[in-house]
């Protein structure tokens, strides 16, 4: 098996009709989807899809389904995970899959799988729906990281079915999708006991796992049926009661040219020599639905959906298959009073589209800061950096704003500003930006609903530069020159720290301090050395390890 | 130079008689602590300490200094850090060292100088001292994070003196010293300046670094020693100010030999064959002073502070020159009266050498939740895990208490658990422990000031296992056994995200989140690789990176 495999151009977008790997089934309030891996249908060659183990295409199915039932499947209030095979859940992330991965493939593997899991979460905070993971046989790894990701774990009480941690005392490595912070800092369980759990290879099962709260409930096989139901019917009332048509996500289409991708509202050109990729977004000339109700009829069309779905798309792309391109110079076109006339229509909040629709804007954003490059927004000649498109920019590590008084120049403010897109640590962008000076917070609002020039902006602190025409080709070309020069790895670092100050949540936690020991220890001998615990998995040779504790 | 020159044996004990590189004098109110390294007097061979740059040695210095202002100066209200050189207050950490350094020395290094910032903002918490950075020349990298530990930032406003980090575009790595955590959160700086901030190797000087909040007040060169002395005798009105005779820290007697070490109170026994260290704590036979004056009396000689001491530098001993000892089984020997009796002295709080004492024990306890190694609490025969010492229980990754009604197995609560050792997350250990259950935590409390059996604690949820005697042994050993065999990476990321629960602060950021980064970044190629940036750094040759973003 080579050591690298190269990735295979993974599509991040599916449809159930095309789904392998899981069976989704709507009944009513209760949603089930099934976890049923085909073993031979692995993304690449090289490994099995054995005991319901996964590999990231099983996972944007997975993602796939959750975007849907909220879109497709209003009515919808619960969701049971469950899988389809007997005595086993799911067996995790594939091992072979991650023994022959690159470490940058397995690092964008695990973020990836980790904003799904936060994706069904978030659903769950925003009313859309409840989660049930009814762990009809083990759940290991990764597979009980998804149970940990939903409301209440159910677990068969079958005297050998267990949910387990067997990263560490089988592969070296840690649970790489969030679980150690779950299991500390959401379940809440004893620091001794998520210590023995980590460390416990096959398990715990029973009535231990219900007593360490590592699951909720426990239902013996005879009255599984019967228990799964009564559990989802209680989560489903917790759950908003939605009405009103489904909205169906439709295809988005892309002309996908070796250095040029074209979707409707979004371009990427990639500049490959200097490292840079051009993402251009591109407003509509007039602002469409001026309510929820003709936004609700436009669906996916909604040309603000649309957008942030294509650039999602485009993210992905930019993060699994052009790993070179370190940073993206990002540009708004258009006029800013047709996004502050939407943003008047995202922020009316009664309508369960238009919600969702600010919900996966808010994910995309934090998709944006989870995605190791650096982002500078480029105000110029023609921007629109306005309300939701000035969060972009404000998600941006850096903002520069061309200062010339012969050309249109405007950035925008608008109500998204005051919560509608909250950062993973819980405060807006306003907030995070100016901790120190929480009064120019509301000097930015107090323009709501206005657009303003780049002099104004400026002076908002707004822009980190503001040169005037004279200065600011050089000036910006100097910086691109400079970004593409560092050390990749310590821009992935220190945009990690400065990203998010402020409070951390259980997201901060799982972006900012997991995935970093995690990453650490992924490329360290003892797991990815030619005697390390990951390389011998499954193999007859045992690992060994060079015991210096750092 | 060879990659990884062995460390050499370092002293963390030294005395104002023997620095090399700081000059302590004291006036007052206001004491200054001149940094003046001697470039010739490194702690091995292969590097100069040019322009005031440092070692672990310096650093040891500079935490002697600490301390002995604390107990030893009790009249000193306000600290100046400040530098003998010329233009350069200091260049930050030699990087000669670092880049001949391991990969576990350079951690460790960074973990001692990071515990050494926090215990100078711990003084200034507690109402001990002020601190004022007054920067006659240039900070760089750890020059400037010293700094950022400091109540105020005074920099020379002299056209040329700047702070800086040029770790990110001379080095390709990331300040080590929890820069960029406090820049974005104790600073509050706002996070696209930060970025620029940490991206421009000379720094950014005058008004500027005041506008951007990266120091709090400039002063030209001319009125240097007025700004300095106003700035200091201002500082100094914010600390308490203290009177009685200082303690004098006495030197630790501590005969060590290859696989014993005996201090006073505390021994370390090293099974290297078993990569286990059994450190033993031995309570004396009597309390002694049963209040502050008597406390005082006894001085760094008071067997509580003492075997703190003793515990703190044998922890050191083992993070540095032990690293193949992965797990320390920890005990605790005598009569839990005695240390419940002691906890009644160090809870009455009106005395600053009491109160003081009880922030060093705060400090070592945090010192080993910040040390990677396994810890086990074992409570067997004779055991007096009470108090303090349950702290120190509660502080290990688990808790092993024999439960044979043949043999006193007595633990003990007493008021120090109600917040006289906060951990890294602001919380109690009993309130991290019982997160989820609250009630738990009033319940140990109800206990406070008497000892009891070994079923009590159990049932209170401080064992983790309680095993009867006929199992004691066997399930010891299992557990010893197993935790040795495991990945010892995987282990330290593990403890990392389990052992702090809940809140974050700028410490669990700087040891959670920062240091993760900067390890995965020490080990990458673009950092030590042959043509990393910090191998190449003062040689002829220009790093080459590999641009892949992770």
């Amino acid at each position: 098996m080579p050591v690298t495999a190269p990735a295979p151009r993974t599509q991040f977008q599916t449809h159930p009709s095309r789904y392998k790997h899981w069976r989704l089934a709507c009944d009513g309030e209760v949603a089930t989807l099934t976890m049923a891996v085909q073993p031979s249908a692995s993304e690449r060659p090289g490994y099995e899809l054995k005991l319901n183990s996964y590999d990231l295409a099983v996972d944007v199915e997975l993602a796939d389904a959750a975007a849907r039932l909220v879109f497709e499947h209003p009515e919808v209030r619960c969701v049971v995970l469950t899988g389809a095979l007997e005595r086993v859940f799911c067996a995790g992330a594939n091992i072979g899959m991650l023994a022959t991965s690159t470490h940058a493939f397995k690092v964008n593997f695990c973020k990836y799988t980790n904003e799904t899991r936060l994706a069904l979460e978030d659903a769950s905070a925003s009313g859309s729906k409840r989660f049930l993971a009814a762990l009809n046989g083990t759940a290991s790894g990764g597979g009980y990281e998804l149970a940990l990701a939903c409301d209440r774990i159910l677990l068969v009480d079958d005297r050998s079915s267990a949910v387990s941690f067997p990263e560490l005392p089988l592969l070296g490595v840690l649970p790489g999708t969030g679980g150690l912070t779950r299991v500390a800092d959401k379940r809440k369980v004893r620091k001794d006991r998520a210590d023995v759990f980590a460390s416990v290879a096959e398990g715990i099962k029973g009535k231990r796992a219900l007593e360490w709260n590592l699951v909720d409930a426990l239902a013996p096989l005879s009255r599984w049926k019967e228990e799964v139901a009564v559990h989802a019917a209680e989560l489903a009332r917790g759950a908003e009661p939605r009405t009103g048509k489904p909205v169906e996500l439709r295809f988005l289409e892309c002309e996908r040219e070796e250095d040029r991708w074209k979707y409707a509202y979004v371009q990427v050109a990639l500049e490959r020599e200097a490292r840079t990729a051009h993402l251009t977004l591109r407003l509509p000339g007039e602002a469409g639905p001026r309510d929820a109700a003709a936004a609700r009829a436009a669906g996916s069309g909604w040309w603000i959906f649309q957008l942030f779905r294509e650039l999602d798309d485009a993210l992905l792309h930019l993060r699994f298959h052009e790993p070179e391109l370190g940073l993206v110079l990002v540009r708004v076109e258009g006029a800013p009073a047709v996004a502050l006339a939407t943003d008047a229509v995202l922020a009316t909040g009664d309508d369960w589209f238009v919600r969702e629709v600010a919900h996966f804007v808010k994910r995309v954003l934090k998709r944006l800061e989870n995605t190791a490059r650096s982002f500078y927004a480029v105000a110029d000649r023609g921007t629109a950096f306005a309300g939701t498109f000035l969060e972009l920019a404000l998600a941006c590590d850096r903002t520069y704003v061309l200062r010339d008084s012969d050309a249109r120049v405007e950035l925008g403010a608008s109500g998204v500003h005051t919560g509608l897109y909250p950062m993973a640590n819980g405060l807006t962008r306003l907030e995070t930006r100016f901790l120190a000076e929480p009064e120019r917070t509301t000097r930015v609002l107090e323009h709501a609903g206005r657009a303003f020039d780049a002099a104004t902006a400026d002076e908002l602190g707004l822009a980190t530069f503001a040169p005037d025409a004279l200065d600011w080709e050089d000036e910006l070309r100097l910086a691109v020159e400079e970004r593409a020069s560092f050390s990749p790895d310590a821009l992935t670092g220190m945009e990690q720290n400065v990203r998010t100050a402020g409070p951390e949540t259980l997201e901060t936690k799982i972006f900012g301090r997991l995935s970093a020991w995690q990453n650490w220890i992924f490329q360290r001998p003892n797991a990815v050395g030619e005697k390390g615990a990951l390389k011998c998995y499954g193999t007859p040779l045992r690992p060994e390890f060079d015991y210096r504790r750092t």
